[in-house]
């Protein structure tokens, strides 16, 4: 019961603009990525809209809302078949649903950049429109007046702990996908990845859990821009560098944490 | 490891009239829809009777109630076997409990006409059930009095906005019911199908959270029904087409979605 | 891949009071049933001491205790392996944790009588022992004023509903049970059982969220005894019947629901 | 398909002070312990500072980041193949982010001293640097005034209580970790311990819907080390040896339980 590390993918692989699955991949990508922003800036907005929280779903059900999305996308989306196969079937049928988590397996050369740029477009499309939707369901005064689900540095913070917030945050996310989806792992049990969806959603809640009180909570670059497009305000706008360079700071801090310290790759031959 | 789509069901089955199991499906549509009614109304009842939602489940516990609901009901009556053999096991045993998902599963030809409208009839019957048992403990005047967990639309918004809400909502639960239960995924990995009822479970939990301040969240209309039968006021009867209307296009929309571009069913000669 | 109907237990097994086996699944039983009283009504009395309850878990992370340790106990008691072998291996190591459950495990034909009124006395003992370190570590005066989660039927219910509720809570529960534990599923699919617990436990979970309100919620009259011993007020006494009642007419009528129409047992030369 | 009771680990085994899996596995403990401590931390951090706890996660959700953190970093860090090799694997590559269950699996033979005192080691200095993340992220007076999610006793409840609840709380713990990643159930089952990170993640979380209000709930000397150190006053540090002595004698007790009774290895020539 061996195990083969796949082969690094190359960063241009031209044979794959022809191939069908890679623009289903990149529709798999818009169509969870909007229906993620849909149901959670939902959720946002319902909560907001409330005058007590104890009569919506609360703090606690924004959280809910965010990692349970992931877990059941990426069980949909991912194909769990295909986390078996990581760095080919992941990868070929999408399920990132986050740039950072595609900026991540990119730096690990799990996919070709061709491949990471394209998703990452498709992710941002499909945020803008689910948000959009949530907006065209509430009505633009009612969409400004709670924010609409955009990400904020709160009063009392400082740049630099939103900063650091974002990229511990995305950390633990890139993290759990790693160990995840691990290709030795996968090898020695074939059976384990069944249940990799859930840690990931769970990480995705529980990072919400603790910095909705900062920044609402960002740690995906696609979800902060959507909301940030539709929202539209100086406010927004103004943080959104933070929801960009956190994350990606984070995911590439746990790519090099995973394949370096726990997977030891570079000192191999050694092993 | 290879698979084979299962062929299409006939429009009619003669034969199946005559089986046992087809009835016994019928039977435990019948009481695991009677049982969700009985279980989330009588939760919606506990929360609206209580003065403060704090000193209740709140607004989260129903949208648990929901999903934690379809998760050990789907668990319990689709039976796990039962969804690896999906488009005969999951269909023959029943474990739908709820008519949008008939319909999505109709429309991609996993069961006969014959069947799919059997199962609505006794998934509409066991709701009215539900929530008649739930307005005998309750009393008809607090039954009334809380609008006994009818779908109603909410002040603010528009019947557009309710339907649109309706079909996304029916939409995630349909793909994720599809998603979970993918011949092409249990071929290759025979395991996959033991976390079928939680994704699905979770996706009704997650429309929840999101459309409860909308229209109460149906994507049900066996759930839409039965309440209103037993509330019966003008108010439950007027926006009840949205909770058939909406349910039936999303699952629809899931359906295309699932079988055009993830599977490519069409286009399989050339996939 | 068949699958063979275990033998009915016989009545009386004398050979098992001599195996260590036997005892062994006794005191499991007791300490399980210890822990699940000790953890469910310290958080009972935690929620009832906050002047606010939002500065607490809330009704709802009752709801998860009690749901939550059902989960964590059949997991660690029950054993896993065990229950793939039901009618033998559950049995035998215990993990019911509920008089009701073994009393629908008994009328199965699943232990021996001798068997089951041994585990429902270790349950009530477990119970009595768990509720009264409770009150050590609450204090005589706190614990009878917040009434030491001992079940009372709510002001505004009939003792006809509240042993309704009773009666249905049971039955889902240990249509639950039957469900994940069916010698029929295990023997086509022998991972099935690895979620077991997962679904029993959501059950309770499940049933708590609804009848809370009404009950306090039983469905386990070990759990009710244990509490009405350590408070022992007329007031827990009085209603005390309907926490046993109920619960064994809700097991008996699930075990009757899955035996003949679930599984057609008496038809089977017919089926 | 039988098994076999993996040797005794050596007291000291000094050959592993030179694998680099040794060391590996200490900045494992090291890392799950920081994000571990600075989820948590954190979320009681938002939480304490929310005027009304309604507009914050609540105290349910602390116990949900808690256990959630648990179950996550254990499905990442001790590997799932791992925990079928318990005893070995396990052990190995860490994953206890516990010094109680670092002590409780010594106790059972499963790891050296040596490799016992260093995991400890690295654990509480992952804790004390991830409180002070926080308190970097907080700022000091801000730290200060909601107390930094320090254990400490609630006023209300003896010395014996708080003890007493700690000592059970932990064996709550441990007896579910020795149950979930017991070999004998491993071999005779491979595929149990899929789930194994989820009742030891759902054991954390319930022993905190229990006994917050009672101290906090520590049942991990790492975290209320971690949270004393960074917090610092007298009030932290006066009742910090409830802290380590509780969840000590409850992983000693959990241990003996497993060993004697459950395992029953003293009578094994007998059993």
């Amino acid at each position: 019961k061996d195990y083969k590390e796949p082969p690094p993918a190359p960063l241009f692989e031209p044979g794959e603009l022809k191939s069908w699955s890679f623009y289903r991949a990149g529709i798999a990508e818009f169509v969870a990525t909007f229906l993620f922003l849909y149901i959670t800036i939902l959720t946002v907005m319902g909560v907001n809209r409330s005058p007590s929280k104890c009569s919506s779903v609360g703090i606690q059900g924004i959280a809910w809302a965010f990692g349970g999305m992931i877990f059941a996308l990426v069980y949909c989306t991912a194909g769990i078949s295909d986390l078996m196969k990581f760095g080919l079937g992941w990868v070929g049928t999408g399920g990132h649903i986050n740039p950072a988590v595609t900026f991540g397996l990119f730096l690990a050369r799990k996919l070709s950049l061709t491949r990471a740029v394209f998703y990452m477009v498709m992710q941002c499309l499909g945020a803008i429109c689910g948000a959009g939707v949530v907006k065209g369901f509430e009505g633009g005064a009612r969409y400004e007046m709670y924010k609409g689900g955009a990400n904020i540095l709160s009063s009392g913070y400082t740049k630099g702990s939103g900063l650091g917030a974002e990229i511990v945050g995305t950390f633990v996310l890139v993290y759990t996908v790693f160990s995840a989806t691990d290709a030795k792992r996968n090898a020695r049990d074939s059976h384990v990845p069944i249940l990799a969806p859930l840690p990931i959603g769970f990480a995705v809640f529980l990072v919400h859990l603790a910095t909705i009180p900062i920044t609402g909570t960002g740690i995906n670059p696609a979800r902060s821009l959507g909301a940030a497009v539709i929202f539209n305000k100086d406010v927004a706008w103004d943080d959104q560098w933070i929801f960009w360079v956190g994350p990606f700071i984070g995911a590439a801090l746990a790519a090099v944490y995973h394949q370096i310290v726990i997977r030891a790759i570079p000192f191999k031959t050694r092993a």
